[in-house]
């Protein structure tokens, strides 16, 4: 008998997997969700502090050339002081924070949307008591981030 | 003397104008931001109703693989029930909403994350009594909707 194809599936013949299948992403309150684990933000530790992430969009086989992460930076913490191609797309959904873009100074609130262009210099910090939680959405395909010195 | 190029900047030489700008657009409150105007949800009137759309990212000439939008459904109001090749991943921020896909019926609360695979007939509806309002990213590049017509 031939295997039926789900509602919403696509299958790659190929590889024999099911790829690209409708999915709800349950908020389970307290910015996690179902089927979504909470990761490192990056796997080296490095010139970051007290930050996790967790990816949407982009870890079940969606051919969408993008990613869709939520990273959550505690009081206190800070992303790597950065650069690279690829552009960021930051939305704040929890708290507020400060982003550092060259020399300029953002401050993050609910719903603020941030468009960070490529080779800017960039950092996430929290300095304030509550966690910030964003949303960021970057291309599929990017390059590996420079990591900078400040004040050079 | 030589035009200095402005930090965050990136010149595309040959159309002579300045890309990929970092850009904040500050949330004014009420689901608005400071320069993203709304629009009309589609161009043609059609099987759609009560629906507006504000393009965060993919208007000001960004290099993003993707395109930021905020749709909002007022009540009683939903999209085209219709299907295309490329994704959407949905995130409702106002309010709540139904999506059907195919012929399963999803709720969208506050930051559930929804993935609409390739080719799956979708309609976004709100029978509620407040606004629904919800991310909307897609591929830059994307093909055009084909309208459904439900229940044949």
């Amino acid at each position: 008998m031939k295997k039926e194809i789900l509602y919403c599936d696509v299958v790659d013949k190929k590889k024999s997997k099911i790829i690209n299948k409708t999915r709800l992403y349950k908020h389970k309150g307290n910015f996690t969700w179902h089927r979504v684990k909470t990761e490192k933000y990056k796997t080296d530790s490095g010139d970051w502090a007290k930050i996790v992430r967790k990816v949407l969009i982009g870890n079940h086989n969606e051919s969408t050339k993008f990613h869709l992460r939520y990273f959550e930076i505690a009081p206190g913490g800070y992303s790597s002081f950065e650069k690279h191609k690829h552009e960021h797309v930051v939305i704040g959904i929890r708290g507020k924070g400060k982003v550092l873009c060259n020399t300029k100074n953002y401050q993050l609130n609910f719903l603020d949307t941030l468009y960070i262009a490529p080779y800017t210099p960039h950092q996430l910090i929290n300095p304030f008591h509550e966690p910030f939680g964003f949303l960021c959405i970057v291309n599929a395909k990017r390059d590996n981030p420079k990591i900078l010195t400040k004040f050079k």
